[in-house]
């Protein structure tokens, strides 16, 4: 796997398709993408400028060597390096980046290109979705979560002090580069939280993907043709559920599993990244998601240790009590699952499970049930 | 015209469906229908919560008419009052109105209402694309101008110091509610600024609509049905536009017809109200346009004449020399228009024609020529 020509490369690439018919496009997965990001680009898209949009964390790793690849095939690319974090996706950092990308001249052909994690591609998507009311967009995802998850589906958006990702639009990427190598330089705990999201999709509707997983976890955290190929499978799933649900107004719900109960703990933690990130809000949030299932008597709690016994082998979270410091009592987790979700006369739509790979969306769950289910496992 | 009950207000109203699909809608026009939008808005729309968003002058005028009319079905309204004038069509203002619908909890199925001329409409039909990345949206346009064309079309969209609506989506209304009756209360200046766009449809391919102006045009501005006539015409030539062309990849530019002349003149006038509106720009352009054509020998000068004595006889500016004030010289315009179209190897796309009601998209006008043109109708 530590190809060093581009045949090699190629031999270990993976390509998924997204048939989104005039708005389809390519997820190209493997190591070396970014040096080689000009070629790919060039051969997809008309125009000749570009506007990259980084962070502080990425830009010293990559961004000379994603201008470089640009410059090669001549386009012109024109840089802007925003501080990491969440904070950064804010109304005041959109107009910063429209500015970047208006004075870059982009036009329709022209692309914003994010080059970060799922922050920035939220942040420069949204960007490429309201200049000139669209232009093209390509994602160069570096880390896990973001490959695997936010930059396949055209989501984008900004938070407001009214909640994350209220305001944003639906702008699908015209190009996904999502190069392997540069996940060798995350953190365990940062490869670990985008793990989460991999896991969901065997969770979700692929029970013989989660038994791949647990069999084979151990290659895919060490890198190589397993980790290619977890990768893939999981744009592959996320891809299918976007064609078949473009604009969430069903399905598409289902990639929410474990999300409820994961947006209520990040809430709860103040979204402290030194407490919890995302993707262990989401590993938590899948075990008591099947817990849930099986207090309700949907399905078997032998599926919930199963699903807790291989979150946990991979070092993630799985209980609330694995967060370190205290938590509000559970009736302000219930009142931040009733912010996250619409309540419509006492009952939840909620992801719920009949076992492993059979999710999938209840729109009748009483709100009462899930309180007791919280004191339940998390008593005062 | 004066119909004082709803039946008779039905049987002069006009209704043009615009046939895009899933993003199909109606387009009322007739007397009377601010009155009556509750129950129009409620036949169409799920939600029960809406976010008005006016200006200071629309406001006392018609605000309060507009709540009482949705409260009657059981509709929820929260107000935002604005400044009027196109500076409110900036980032600042679009975070405002984000956050106004937001507070509202406004979801998916609710609806943002525009209650005013183009500005407004711009605006929060904007806030209405991004907010939750998309909710509801209805136009109750209250200008000429607003009613022929802006709240038609779903361009939406912010001015930055880079140049006029280079930020924006397109997000398509549910409902257009264009109240002629409010017409009334327009200055003769703003009335005919909007019909400058009325006859630009009879220009682009409608010859028999221009001849029906020339004949009819003091019936269009005395109101009655002409008016109505003459506007649902508009509204259906508009709406044709749209549905061959929704994001302007192509014919959609015969819209243009008269701006480029138009955006130039307004940009040397830095956009001094007092000096030029956006329709009296419109309507010298289109004399420019119509002129610029025969010199090209596409156009019988006569068509350039009888365009001129139409317009000249509403009232309307038809030359530059019309403008108060002094302008910059002809090379100062034609950086305006180069600024304002891209400029590819010497060559500007102009919309031009062969005669009233033949109009065309033109990709290879010589820059030199345009020059030259606006030097002659232009000596210093």
């Amino acid at each position: 796997m530590n190809a060093m020509t581009p045949d090699a490369n190629s031999a270990a690439e993976r390509l998924v398709h997204v048939p989104l018919g005039e708005r389809a496009y390519d997820i190209l997965i493997g190591p070396g993408l970014i040096k080689r990001a000009g070629d790919e680009i060039a051969a997809r898209l008309k125009g000749r400028k570009a506007a990259i949009i980084t962070d502080v964390h990425v830009a010293p790793l990559y961004l000379d060597s994603l201008v470089a690849s640009l410059e090669r095939v001549g386009i012109q690319a024109a840089t802007l390096v925003l501080p990491a974090g969440e904070k950064t996706k804010s109304f005041e950092h959109l107009m910063t980046v429209c500015d970047t990308v208006l004075g870059a001249r982009i036009e329709r052909n022209d692309a914003v290109i994010a080059l970060g994690g799922g922050v920035i591609g939220d942040l420069a998507g949204f960007a490429a979705g309201v200049v000139r009311r669209g232009v093209r967009f390509v994602q160069v995802p570096t880390s896990l979560l973001s490959q695997v998850d936010s930059s396949v589906g055209g989501k984008t958006g900004i938070n407001t002090h009214h909640g994350k990702n209220l305001v944003g639009v639906f702008h699908q990427p015209d190009l996904v580069l999502a190069d392997t190598g540069v996940l060798d330089t995350l953190s365990e705990r940062e490869f670990r939280a985008g793990y989460a999201e991999v896991a969901k999709y065997g969770l979700i509707d692929k029970p013989d993907f989660f038994a791949w997983l647990e069999a084979n976890w151990q290659a895919v955290f060490a890198g190589g043709a397993e980790r290619i190929e977890a990768i893939a499978t999981s744009c592959r799933a996320k891809a299918d559920v976007v064609v078949a649900d473009e604009r969430e107004t069903g399905p598409r719900a289902l990639l929410n599993l474990g999300h409820t109960f994961g947006h209520a703990l990040e809430a709860a933690t103040a979204y402290d990244s030194s407490r919890l990130v995302h993707g262990e809000g989401v590993a938590i949030g899948m075990v008591l998601a099947h817990e849930f299932s099986a207090r309700l008597n949907l399905a078997s709690p032998d599926d919930a240790r199963r699903v807790e016994a291989h979150l946990k082998a991979v070092g993630l979270p799985t209980r609330m009590g694995d967060i370190p410091g205290a938590l509000p009592p559970a009736e302000t987790l219930m009142d931040a699952i009733a912010q996250d979700k619409k309540v419509k006369s006492g009952k939840l739509t909620f992801i719920l499970t009949r076992g492993i790979g059979q999710s999938f969306i209840a729109d009748d769950v009483p709100a009462s049930e899930v309180l007791s289910f919280l004191k339940e496992k998390h008593p005062q």
